[in-house]
């Protein structure tokens, strides 16, 4: 097994490796990052092009798809001209769907066999049972590798053969997961100026999280049948009329209302075009179809 | 038991008194509202005065406080410079936590008991076990009328004497709310440019909203300890990189990114304040103390 890139998560998967019995060679930009791993028994490649050379499947993860492509310039480098060993890429570097699909068209005309995977769980996870990793590419080869894969803990899924699907769910899920953390973050803020400590808001919040796990597969039930119609209580001019009196509120208590006030042009802008007395999903379907000059900046 | 305010919610606050049996009088401004009710054995009150009159307790369910102020005033004007009778006020009434200490003020002045609540849960959950109420005001108070309260089922909180208490809660809990199901929809309308149905992103969504709740309380542990040093892997830094990569692939796939952004923004500007290697919950009190000239709009 190989690791390229040695930032807390790769050296969290070289670690997993090692622990689970595999011979592991790494590589990094940096030597340094690998010293502590070289102390547990991993051997160090002089570069891309043996850390290749070094084993069957070489996990890449760095910063984003450039770094990745540079990597391969780099071994191409030293390749002189000749080939790149026949190795398998699994690509676990976090970017977009469009980036994931072209550094596998690249892979294929390198000779190289490719995955791609998103990382949904903390460095500090991996090698758990709470490690999540999504791949796609192609389903043979996921098979192929799913076994040593396995080292790295928990749950391994194949989401189909589009390099770019796992990339495509990497950005959604991070997405709700940093505005929802975000969101929170003002949550405490203000509750701090209100004179109210994180712990008290705490038990109530984690309510409320719960709360939009629960309602998600009604919600996406929802989206895909096309049923925007709602209950009078959470229709959208009632939203609206809700994250007004929530942006007021941030505003007298001296909280940034910035990130709050785009929720609440989104809403007004769904109403504006005729769907306040639709649900919430409602705009899903209104973010996915309007033009993007029609709700201004981003 | 007196209802007046039969909007969805006041309706639903209604039905789950006769439901327990309470004799329940019903006033709203447009008396339409009160139809079903009555077809259940409401009784109508002819104003605000005789709605007040008739119960030892009224429940006030109206769009914002100064609808609960407009009530006030027309009683007054009933009673024609008498006093209003001795009914305790519990104001259900969703707003912030200044208007709910200022109505409180109203109330004593005007020799009224007065209860604030917030009530956490959607109409339909009204009179199940589901129900979530927080109350602020004195608590002997709320001890006297909890018993006749319990009718509207599940659990009723007192959180403390100030009557402001149990708006703050509202605020801060609706804003996670409404910012997590907008993060949500972003998620949702981006998954389905790649041609993700929402059905096939949902479970994956559903962990992620789990993890937010499920790290909550670490969260706020540390906010409430100011322990601000993160991991290596979740320094201010990286998720500035990874929303950046969030908000071009959102782009590039036509997605408005304008919420998203938001977030980044406060991210970067925390990263530039010099909270680079800090956690993210380093946010909370960025935004609880900066001013908020320091991160524009607003």
């Amino acid at each position: 097994m190989t690791v390229i890139g040695l930032g807390p998560m790769g050296r969290a998967l070289a670690a997993a490796f090692l622990a689970a019995g595999h011979p592991t060679t790494v590589w990094n930009r940096t030597a340094d990052k690998a010293r502590e791993l070289r102390g547990r028994g991993a051997a160090w490649a002089d570069g891309p092009l043996a850390a290749l050379r070094a084993s069957e499947v070489t996990v890449v993860c760095v910063v984003d798809a450039d770094a990745v492509g540079a990597v391969l310039d780099r071994a191409l480098a030293e390749a002189e001209g000749g080939r790149l060993p026949a190795t398998t890429l699994v690509n676990l570097t976090s970017d977009g769907p469009e980036r994931a699909r072209a550094l596998a068209a690249r892979a294929r005309k390198l000779g190289l066999d490719h995955l791609d995977g998103s990382i949904m769980t903390p460095a500090a996870a991996i090698g758990t049972e709470a490690t999540r990793i999504l791949y796609s590419g192609p389903a043979g080869l996921f098979d192929r590798h799913r076994g040593t894969l396995a080292a790295l803990g928990g749950t391994a899924l194949h989401l189909g053969a589009d390099p770019g699907r796992a990339a495509s769910f990497d950005v959604a899920l991070l997405n709700l997961f940093w505005t929802s953390v975000t969101g929170l973050m003002h949550s405490f803020a203000y509750a701090a100026r209100q004179g109210v400590p994180a712990g008290e808001l705490a038990p109530h919040a984690e309510q409320m999280a719960r709360l939009v796990a629960d309602l998600l597969p009604g919600l996406a039930a929802d989206i895909d049948a096309g049923r925007f119609s709602g209950a009078e209580s959470s229709a959208l001019t009632s939203v609206a009329a809700s994250l007004d009196h929530i942006v007021h509120a941030l505003q007298e208590a001296g909280v940034p209302s910035a990130f709050t006030s785009e929720a609440r042009e989104l809403v007004n802008a769904a109403v504006s075009a005729g769907h306040g007395e639709d649900s919430p999903v409602r705009l899903a379907d209104f973010l996915g179809r309007e033009p993007l000059g029609a709700q201004g900046r981003g």
